[in-house]
Protein backbone atom coordinates (compact mmCIF):
# COMPACT_ATOMS: atom_id res chain seq x y z
CA UNK A 1 0.00 0.00 0.00
CA UNK A 2 0.60 3.87 0.06
CA UNK A 3 -0.04 6.59 1.99
CA UNK A 4 -0.31 9.94 0.19
CA UNK A 5 -0.82 13.32 1.71
CA UNK A 6 -1.57 17.04 0.96
CA UNK A 7 -1.97 20.43 2.60
CA UNK A 8 -3.33 23.56 1.29
CA UNK A 9 -3.42 26.56 3.39
CA UNK A 10 -4.18 30.04 2.81
CA UNK A 11 -4.32 33.60 5.07
CA UNK A 12 -7.07 35.46 5.34
CA UNK A 13 -7.30 38.45 2.54
CA UNK A 14 -5.27 41.18 3.44
CA UNK A 15 -3.62 39.46 6.62
CA UNK A 16 -0.09 39.24 6.28
CA UNK A 17 -0.02 36.03 7.50
CA UNK A 18 -2.18 32.81 8.22
CA UNK A 19 -3.17 31.98 11.91
CA UNK A 20 -3.61 28.53 11.16
CA UNK A 21 -0.62 26.33 12.02
CA UNK A 22 0.25 22.84 10.05
CA UNK A 23 3.44 20.89 11.94
CA UNK A 24 4.10 17.49 10.44
CA UNK A 25 6.11 14.64 12.66
CA UNK A 26 7.23 11.40 12.41
CA UNK A 27 6.60 9.11 15.49
CA UNK A 28 8.71 7.23 17.01
CA UNK A 29 6.96 3.97 16.94
CA UNK A 30 6.44 4.18 12.84
CA UNK A 31 4.44 6.66 10.81
CA UNK A 32 3.31 10.17 11.12
CA UNK A 33 1.13 12.93 12.73
CA UNK A 34 -0.26 16.06 11.21
CA UNK A 35 -1.55 19.24 13.67
CA UNK A 36 -3.54 21.27 11.89
CA UNK A 37 -4.78 24.28 14.90
CA UNK A 38 -6.45 27.30 13.99
CA UNK A 39 -5.83 30.40 16.85
CA UNK A 40 -8.86 32.06 17.81
CA UNK A 41 -9.16 35.27 15.77
CA UNK A 42 -7.10 36.15 13.08
CA UNK A 43 -3.05 37.45 11.73
CA UNK A 44 -0.65 37.83 14.34
CA UNK A 45 -2.04 37.02 17.76
CA UNK A 46 -3.65 34.04 15.96
CA UNK A 47 -0.53 32.66 14.79
CA UNK A 48 1.02 33.36 18.30
CA UNK A 49 -1.53 31.01 19.59
CA UNK A 50 -1.67 28.12 17.16
CA UNK A 51 2.04 28.57 17.00
CA UNK A 52 2.26 27.45 20.88
CA UNK A 53 -0.45 24.76 20.93
CA UNK A 54 0.89 22.98 17.95
CA UNK A 55 4.44 23.10 19.14
CA UNK A 56 3.38 21.49 22.23
CA UNK A 57 1.51 18.56 19.86
CA UNK A 58 4.63 17.98 17.83
CA UNK A 59 7.02 17.69 20.56
CA UNK A 60 4.74 15.31 23.14
CA UNK A 61 4.17 13.84 19.65
CA UNK A 62 7.46 13.09 18.95
CA UNK A 63 8.41 11.44 22.20
CA UNK A 64 5.65 8.89 21.62
CA UNK A 65 2.51 10.54 23.72
CA UNK A 66 -0.73 8.48 22.64
CA UNK A 67 -2.88 10.98 20.67
CA UNK A 68 -5.32 11.35 23.51
CA UNK A 69 -2.91 12.77 25.57
CA UNK A 70 -1.71 14.85 23.17
CA UNK A 71 -4.81 16.80 22.92
CA UNK A 72 -5.53 16.76 26.47
CA UNK A 73 -2.23 18.22 27.04
CA UNK A 74 -2.47 20.79 24.51
CA UNK A 75 -5.75 22.29 26.09
CA UNK A 76 -4.41 21.98 29.51
CA UNK A 77 -1.23 24.19 28.15
CA UNK A 78 -3.31 26.64 26.55
CA UNK A 79 -5.69 26.98 28.90
CA UNK A 80 -2.96 27.58 32.13
CA UNK A 81 -0.81 29.97 29.46
CA UNK A 82 -3.91 31.71 28.89
CA UNK A 83 -5.80 31.33 31.65
CA UNK A 84 -8.46 30.14 29.62
CA UNK A 85 -9.35 33.02 28.18
CA UNK A 86 -7.97 32.18 24.21
CA UNK A 87 -9.00 28.96 22.56
CA UNK A 88 -8.58 27.24 19.11
CA UNK A 89 -9.39 24.56 17.60
CA UNK A 90 -6.87 21.08 17.38
CA UNK A 91 -7.05 18.23 14.35
CA UNK A 92 -4.35 16.04 14.98
CA UNK A 93 -4.19 13.23 11.93
CA UNK A 94 -2.39 9.79 12.76
CA UNK A 95 -1.08 7.12 10.23
CA UNK A 96 -0.25 4.69 12.59
CA UNK A 97 1.71 1.98 11.10
CA UNK A 98 2.05 -0.22 14.12
CA UNK A 99 -2.05 -0.69 14.99
CA UNK A 100 -2.30 -0.07 11.70
CA UNK A 101 -4.91 2.29 11.64
CA UNK A 102 -5.67 5.90 10.87
CA UNK A 103 -6.40 8.01 13.98
CA UNK A 104 -8.57 11.38 14.31
CA UNK A 105 -8.19 13.84 16.60
CA UNK A 106 -10.85 16.53 16.77
CA UNK A 107 -11.19 19.22 18.99
CA UNK A 108 -12.82 21.25 16.71
CA UNK A 109 -16.30 22.22 15.70
CA UNK A 110 -16.25 21.75 12.11
CA UNK A 111 -16.43 17.91 10.64
CA UNK A 112 -14.00 15.50 9.52
CA UNK A 113 -14.48 14.25 5.76
CA UNK A 114 -14.25 9.86 5.64
CA UNK A 115 -14.21 7.83 2.74
CA UNK A 116 -13.44 3.61 3.40
CA UNK A 117 -14.42 0.98 0.80
CA UNK A 118 -16.48 -0.31 3.26
CA UNK A 119 -18.79 2.44 4.68
CA UNK A 120 -18.39 5.14 1.42
CA UNK A 121 -18.23 8.82 2.52
CA UNK A 122 -19.24 9.96 5.60
CA UNK A 123 -18.30 12.95 8.42
CA UNK A 124 -17.42 12.47 11.92
CA UNK A 125 -19.33 15.36 13.28
CA UNK A 126 -20.02 14.68 16.90
CA UNK A 127 -20.44 17.70 19.14
CA UNK A 128 -16.55 18.99 19.80
CA UNK A 129 -14.94 21.56 22.42
CA UNK A 130 -11.91 23.63 21.34
CA UNK A 131 -9.01 23.87 23.47
CA UNK A 132 -8.25 26.56 25.70
CA UNK A 133 -11.24 27.52 27.34
CA UNK A 134 -13.51 25.44 29.65
CA UNK A 135 -12.37 22.82 32.04
CA UNK A 136 -11.09 19.17 31.69
CA UNK A 137 -11.49 19.76 28.03
CA UNK A 138 -11.30 15.78 25.93
CA UNK A 139 -11.07 15.07 22.04
CA UNK A 140 -13.29 13.57 19.89
CA UNK A 141 -11.16 10.11 18.64
CA UNK A 142 -11.84 7.94 15.84
CA UNK A 143 -9.84 5.13 14.24
CA UNK A 144 -10.25 4.10 10.73
CA UNK A 145 -8.22 0.67 9.82
CA UNK A 146 -5.07 1.86 7.31
CA UNK A 147 -6.46 -0.24 4.23
CA UNK A 148 -6.60 1.01 0.47
CA UNK A 149 -9.07 3.51 -0.90
CA UNK A 150 -9.45 5.14 2.33
CA UNK A 151 -9.56 9.47 2.17
CA UNK A 152 -9.86 11.57 5.23
CA UNK A 153 -10.19 15.21 5.07
CA UNK A 154 -9.79 17.67 7.71
CA UNK A 155 -10.14 21.53 7.37
CA UNK A 156 -10.20 24.65 9.73
CA UNK A 157 -13.40 26.72 9.63
CA UNK A 158 -12.38 29.16 7.09
CA UNK A 159 -13.37 26.76 4.34
CA UNK A 160 -16.83 25.81 5.75
CA UNK A 161 -18.06 29.76 5.86
CA UNK A 162 -16.15 30.37 2.69
CA UNK A 163 -18.95 32.66 1.13
CA UNK A 164 -20.77 33.90 4.04
CA UNK A 165 -19.49 37.09 4.47
CA UNK A 166 -20.54 38.02 0.63
CA UNK A 167 -23.76 36.27 1.05
CA UNK A 168 -23.48 34.36 -1.61
CA UNK A 169 -24.05 30.46 -0.78
CA UNK A 170 -22.32 28.39 2.22
CA UNK A 171 -19.88 26.50 0.46
CA UNK A 172 -20.30 22.89 1.01
CA UNK A 173 -17.23 20.66 1.90
CA UNK A 174 -18.80 17.25 1.66
CA UNK A 175 -20.51 17.40 -1.64
CA UNK A 176 -17.63 18.94 -3.14
CA UNK A 177 -15.64 15.59 -1.96
CA UNK A 178 -18.00 13.16 -2.91
CA UNK A 179 -18.81 14.76 -6.49
CA UNK A 180 -14.99 14.21 -6.60
CA UNK A 181 -14.94 10.70 -5.29
CA UNK A 182 -17.75 9.83 -7.87
CA UNK A 183 -15.15 11.11 -10.53
CA UNK A 184 -12.53 8.77 -9.52
CA UNK A 185 -10.66 11.46 -8.29
CA UNK A 186 -8.05 10.27 -5.06
CA UNK A 187 -5.09 12.47 -5.49
CA UNK A 188 -5.15 14.09 -2.10
CA UNK A 189 -3.43 16.88 -3.56
CA UNK A 190 -6.02 17.62 -6.19
CA UNK A 191 -8.46 17.06 -3.78
CA UNK A 192 -7.52 20.01 -1.31
CA UNK A 193 -6.82 22.25 -4.39
CA UNK A 194 -10.36 22.01 -5.96
CA UNK A 195 -11.43 22.49 -1.97
CA UNK A 196 -9.01 25.66 -1.70
CA UNK A 197 -9.52 27.02 -4.78
CA UNK A 198 -13.32 26.72 -4.47
CA UNK A 199 -13.62 28.23 -1.24
CA UNK A 200 -11.55 31.22 -2.29
CA UNK A 201 -13.61 31.76 -5.44
CA UNK A 202 -16.62 32.27 -3.21
CA UNK A 203 -15.02 34.74 -1.60
CA UNK A 204 -14.09 36.31 -4.35
CA UNK A 205 -10.41 35.83 -4.33
CA UNK A 206 -10.46 37.23 -1.12
CA UNK A 207 -10.82 35.02 1.51
CA UNK A 208 -13.08 36.19 4.48
CA UNK A 209 -10.49 33.83 7.30
CA UNK A 210 -7.57 31.93 7.42
CA UNK A 211 -8.36 28.63 5.68
CA UNK A 212 -6.39 25.41 5.95
CA UNK A 213 -7.23 21.72 3.84
CA UNK A 214 -5.49 18.67 4.42
CA UNK A 215 -5.60 15.05 3.49
CA UNK A 216 -4.71 11.90 3.73
CA UNK A 217 -5.55 8.68 1.01
CA UNK A 218 -4.60 4.55 1.30
CA UNK A 219 -4.07 3.32 -1.94
CA UNK A 220 -3.47 -0.53 -3.03
CA UNK A 221 -0.98 0.84 -5.58
CA UNK A 222 3.00 0.37 -4.56
CA UNK A 223 5.66 2.25 -6.11
CA UNK A 224 9.58 1.91 -4.88
CA UNK A 225 10.44 2.33 -1.00
CA UNK A 226 11.56 5.25 -1.03
CA UNK A 227 9.46 8.50 1.23
CA UNK A 228 8.87 12.21 -0.78
CA UNK A 229 7.62 15.08 0.36
CA UNK A 230 7.45 18.51 -1.63
CA UNK A 231 6.40 22.15 -1.01
CA UNK A 232 6.05 25.68 -2.22
CA UNK A 233 5.87 28.73 -0.27
CA UNK A 234 5.49 32.41 -0.90
CA UNK A 235 7.68 34.99 0.03
CA UNK B 1 9.61 35.43 -4.72
CA UNK B 2 8.40 31.63 -4.41
CA UNK B 3 10.42 29.00 -2.29
CA UNK B 4 9.92 25.69 -2.95
CA UNK B 5 11.36 22.79 -1.40
CA UNK B 6 11.39 18.88 -2.03
CA UNK B 7 13.13 15.81 0.42
CA UNK B 8 13.54 12.24 -0.96
CA UNK B 9 14.65 8.92 1.19
CA UNK B 10 15.07 5.85 0.75
CA UNK B 11 16.11 3.09 3.29
CA UNK B 12 19.52 0.12 2.95
CA UNK B 13 18.52 -2.23 0.93
CA UNK B 14 16.63 -5.11 3.09
CA UNK B 15 16.56 -2.84 6.13
CA UNK B 16 13.50 -2.36 7.56
CA UNK B 17 13.62 1.17 8.01
CA UNK B 18 15.80 3.95 6.96
CA UNK B 19 17.90 5.36 9.81
CA UNK B 20 17.90 8.70 8.39
CA UNK B 21 15.36 11.20 9.58
CA UNK B 22 14.16 14.33 7.98
CA UNK B 23 11.85 16.52 10.05
CA UNK B 24 10.14 20.60 9.20
CA UNK B 25 9.20 22.54 11.24
CA UNK B 26 7.90 26.44 10.98
CA UNK B 27 10.06 29.04 12.43
CA UNK B 28 8.04 30.93 15.48
CA UNK B 29 9.59 34.45 13.55
CA UNK B 30 8.79 33.42 9.96
CA UNK B 31 10.49 30.55 7.57
CA UNK B 32 11.09 26.95 7.89
CA UNK B 33 13.83 24.88 8.66
CA UNK B 34 14.41 21.24 7.50
CA UNK B 35 16.81 18.89 10.15
CA UNK B 36 18.22 16.20 8.13
CA UNK B 37 20.31 13.16 10.49
CA UNK B 38 21.69 10.06 9.89
CA UNK B 39 22.37 7.83 13.03
CA UNK B 40 25.60 5.76 12.79
CA UNK B 41 25.18 2.26 10.96
CA UNK B 42 21.41 1.69 9.75
CA UNK B 43 18.49 0.12 10.47
CA UNK B 44 16.77 0.39 13.70
CA UNK B 45 19.65 0.81 16.20
CA UNK B 46 20.38 4.49 13.30
CA UNK B 47 16.67 5.23 13.21
CA UNK B 48 16.59 5.42 17.23
CA UNK B 49 19.61 7.52 17.37
CA UNK B 50 18.91 10.08 13.94
CA UNK B 51 15.24 10.36 15.83
CA UNK B 52 16.59 11.71 19.19
CA UNK B 53 19.19 14.40 17.54
CA UNK B 54 16.19 15.34 15.03
CA UNK B 55 13.85 16.02 18.01
CA UNK B 56 16.03 18.17 20.06
CA UNK B 57 16.82 20.09 16.94
CA UNK B 58 13.38 20.62 16.12
CA UNK B 59 12.57 21.50 19.52
CA UNK B 60 14.52 24.37 20.26
CA UNK B 61 14.08 25.21 16.20
CA UNK B 62 10.22 25.63 17.09
CA UNK B 63 11.24 27.94 20.40
CA UNK B 64 13.03 30.32 18.07
CA UNK B 65 16.95 28.78 19.22
CA UNK B 66 19.23 30.06 16.76
CA UNK B 67 20.39 27.20 14.31
CA UNK B 68 24.10 27.52 15.75
CA UNK B 69 23.01 26.89 19.16
CA UNK B 70 20.88 24.27 17.90
CA UNK B 71 23.40 22.30 16.11
CA UNK B 72 25.79 22.66 19.51
CA UNK B 73 22.25 21.34 21.85
CA UNK B 74 21.90 18.69 19.45
CA UNK B 75 25.64 17.72 20.02
CA UNK B 76 25.87 17.98 23.64
CA UNK B 77 22.68 16.02 23.95
CA UNK B 78 23.30 12.93 22.25
CA UNK B 79 26.87 13.42 23.38
CA UNK B 80 25.60 13.29 27.29
CA UNK B 81 22.77 10.66 26.01
CA UNK B 82 24.92 8.13 24.80
CA UNK B 83 28.27 8.98 26.57
CA UNK B 84 30.29 10.46 23.40
CA UNK B 85 30.15 7.02 21.69
CA UNK B 86 27.26 7.15 18.97
CA UNK B 87 27.88 9.58 16.18
CA UNK B 88 25.26 11.22 13.73
CA UNK B 89 25.77 13.91 10.96
CA UNK B 90 23.60 16.63 11.20
CA UNK B 91 22.44 19.51 8.94
CA UNK B 92 19.64 22.13 9.12
CA UNK B 93 18.74 23.65 6.50
CA UNK B 94 16.45 27.66 7.30
CA UNK B 95 14.55 29.64 5.24
CA UNK B 96 14.84 32.71 7.43
CA UNK B 97 12.08 35.27 6.52
CA UNK B 98 13.07 38.00 9.24
CA UNK B 99 16.78 37.83 7.72
CA UNK B 100 15.97 37.34 4.34
CA UNK B 101 18.63 34.47 4.12
CA UNK B 102 19.01 30.90 3.74
CA UNK B 103 20.91 29.52 6.77
CA UNK B 104 22.73 26.16 6.11
CA UNK B 105 24.38 24.04 9.36
CA UNK B 106 26.86 21.45 8.52
CA UNK B 107 27.99 18.77 11.01
CA UNK B 108 28.57 16.29 7.89
CA UNK B 109 31.56 15.44 6.03
CA UNK B 110 29.38 15.55 3.24
CA UNK B 111 29.62 18.66 1.27
CA UNK B 112 26.49 20.74 0.52
CA UNK B 113 25.63 21.92 -3.04
CA UNK B 114 24.85 25.61 -3.45
CA UNK B 115 23.99 27.47 -6.79
CA UNK B 116 23.17 31.01 -6.59
CA UNK B 117 23.16 33.63 -9.56
CA UNK B 118 26.15 35.66 -8.39
CA UNK B 119 28.56 32.89 -7.65
CA UNK B 120 26.85 29.98 -9.87
CA UNK B 121 27.48 26.69 -8.84
CA UNK B 122 29.77 25.62 -5.91
CA UNK B 123 30.30 23.28 -2.67
CA UNK B 124 30.33 23.90 1.02
CA UNK B 125 33.17 21.50 1.99
CA UNK B 126 34.94 22.84 4.93
CA UNK B 127 35.88 19.95 7.16
CA UNK B 128 33.03 19.55 9.51
CA UNK B 129 32.58 17.39 12.57
CA UNK B 130 29.47 14.67 13.14
CA UNK B 131 27.94 15.36 16.55
CA UNK B 132 27.90 12.97 19.41
CA UNK B 133 31.59 12.05 19.62
CA UNK B 134 34.06 14.51 20.74
CA UNK B 135 33.76 17.31 22.18
CA UNK B 136 32.54 21.01 22.03
CA UNK B 137 31.84 19.96 18.57
CA UNK B 138 30.80 23.25 16.52
CA UNK B 139 28.75 24.07 13.20
CA UNK B 140 29.86 24.69 10.58
CA UNK B 141 27.56 27.59 9.05
CA UNK B 142 27.19 29.58 6.02
CA UNK B 143 24.26 32.11 5.41
CA UNK B 144 23.14 32.89 1.34
CA UNK B 145 20.67 35.40 0.72
CA UNK B 146 17.16 34.82 0.21
CA UNK B 147 17.41 35.92 -3.67
CA UNK B 148 15.95 34.33 -6.96
CA UNK B 149 17.90 31.73 -9.00
CA UNK B 150 19.04 30.37 -5.49
CA UNK B 151 19.56 26.29 -5.71
CA UNK B 152 20.81 24.40 -2.16
CA UNK B 153 20.95 20.45 -2.39
CA UNK B 154 21.98 18.65 1.13
CA UNK B 155 22.06 14.86 1.27
CA UNK B 156 23.54 12.07 3.65
CA UNK B 157 26.75 10.16 3.02
CA UNK B 158 24.40 6.89 1.52
CA UNK B 159 24.49 9.44 -1.91
CA UNK B 160 28.29 9.73 -2.30
CA UNK B 161 28.85 6.54 -1.23
CA UNK B 162 26.46 4.72 -4.04
CA UNK B 163 28.14 2.40 -6.29
CA UNK B 164 31.20 2.10 -4.36
CA UNK B 165 30.23 -1.16 -3.03
CA UNK B 166 29.36 -2.98 -6.28
CA UNK B 167 32.99 -1.10 -7.46
CA UNK B 168 31.48 0.78 -10.20
CA UNK B 169 32.07 4.18 -10.53
CA UNK B 170 32.07 6.27 -7.57
CA UNK B 171 28.66 8.97 -7.72
CA UNK B 172 29.69 12.32 -8.71
CA UNK B 173 26.62 14.40 -7.49
CA UNK B 174 28.04 17.83 -7.94
CA UNK B 175 28.52 17.06 -11.42
CA UNK B 176 24.38 15.51 -11.95
CA UNK B 177 23.39 19.24 -9.77
CA UNK B 178 25.66 21.04 -12.73
CA UNK B 179 24.48 19.32 -15.80
CA UNK B 180 20.41 20.09 -14.60
CA UNK B 181 21.30 23.52 -13.76
CA UNK B 182 22.97 23.89 -16.96
CA UNK B 183 19.71 21.98 -18.57
CA UNK B 184 17.90 24.85 -17.14
CA UNK B 185 16.30 22.55 -14.31
CA UNK B 186 15.27 24.03 -11.05
CA UNK B 187 12.28 21.97 -9.88
CA UNK B 188 14.12 20.86 -6.34
CA UNK B 189 11.42 17.81 -7.54
CA UNK B 190 13.06 16.87 -10.04
CA UNK B 191 16.46 17.30 -8.76
CA UNK B 192 16.27 15.22 -5.75
CA UNK B 193 14.63 12.56 -7.33
CA UNK B 194 17.63 12.37 -10.55
CA UNK B 195 19.73 12.41 -7.75
CA UNK B 196 18.30 9.63 -5.76
CA UNK B 197 17.16 7.59 -8.69
CA UNK B 198 20.70 7.91 -10.28
CA UNK B 199 22.18 6.90 -6.95
CA UNK B 200 20.22 3.73 -6.74
CA UNK B 201 20.94 2.59 -9.96
CA UNK B 202 24.26 2.94 -9.33
CA UNK B 203 23.89 0.65 -6.38
CA UNK B 204 22.20 -2.11 -9.13
CA UNK B 205 18.44 -0.89 -7.47
CA UNK B 206 19.98 -2.05 -4.18
CA UNK B 207 21.01 0.77 -1.96
CA UNK B 208 24.17 -0.02 0.35
CA UNK B 209 23.34 2.37 2.80
CA UNK B 210 19.94 4.80 3.44
CA UNK B 211 19.75 7.82 0.97
CA UNK B 212 18.14 11.19 2.00
CA UNK B 213 18.43 14.33 -0.34
CA UNK B 214 16.91 17.79 0.24
CA UNK B 215 16.92 20.49 -2.26
CA UNK B 216 15.66 24.22 -1.73
CA UNK B 217 15.23 26.70 -4.20
CA UNK B 218 14.45 30.57 -4.77
CA UNK B 219 12.97 31.55 -7.98
CA UNK B 220 11.12 34.78 -9.04
CA UNK B 221 7.95 34.03 -10.29
CA UNK B 222 5.12 34.02 -7.48
CA UNK B 223 1.98 32.29 -7.87
CA UNK B 224 -1.21 32.68 -5.23
CA UNK B 225 -0.77 33.18 -1.47
CA UNK B 226 -1.04 29.37 -0.40
CA UNK B 227 1.34 27.20 1.18
CA UNK B 228 1.31 23.73 -0.11
CA UNK B 229 2.90 20.32 0.90
CA UNK B 230 2.53 16.83 -0.40
CA UNK B 231 4.15 13.67 0.03
CA UNK B 232 4.19 9.99 -0.19
CA UNK B 233 5.38 7.26 1.81
CA UNK B 234 5.38 3.62 1.57
CA UNK B 235 3.10 1.52 3.92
Amino acid sequence: MELQFAVAKIGKYASRESGDTLEMIERPHGGLSMVLVDGQRSGRSAKAISNVVARKAVQLLSEGVRDGAVARAAHDYLYTYRKGKVSATLNILSVDTRSRTLVISRNNPAPVIVHTAERGCFLLDEPSSVVGVNRNVKPSISEIPLEPDTLIVVYTDGLQHAGSISGSDVFDPQSLVSSMLEEGIRDPQLIVDNLLDSAVEMDSGRPGDDISVMAISVSSKRGDESRRLTGRLPL
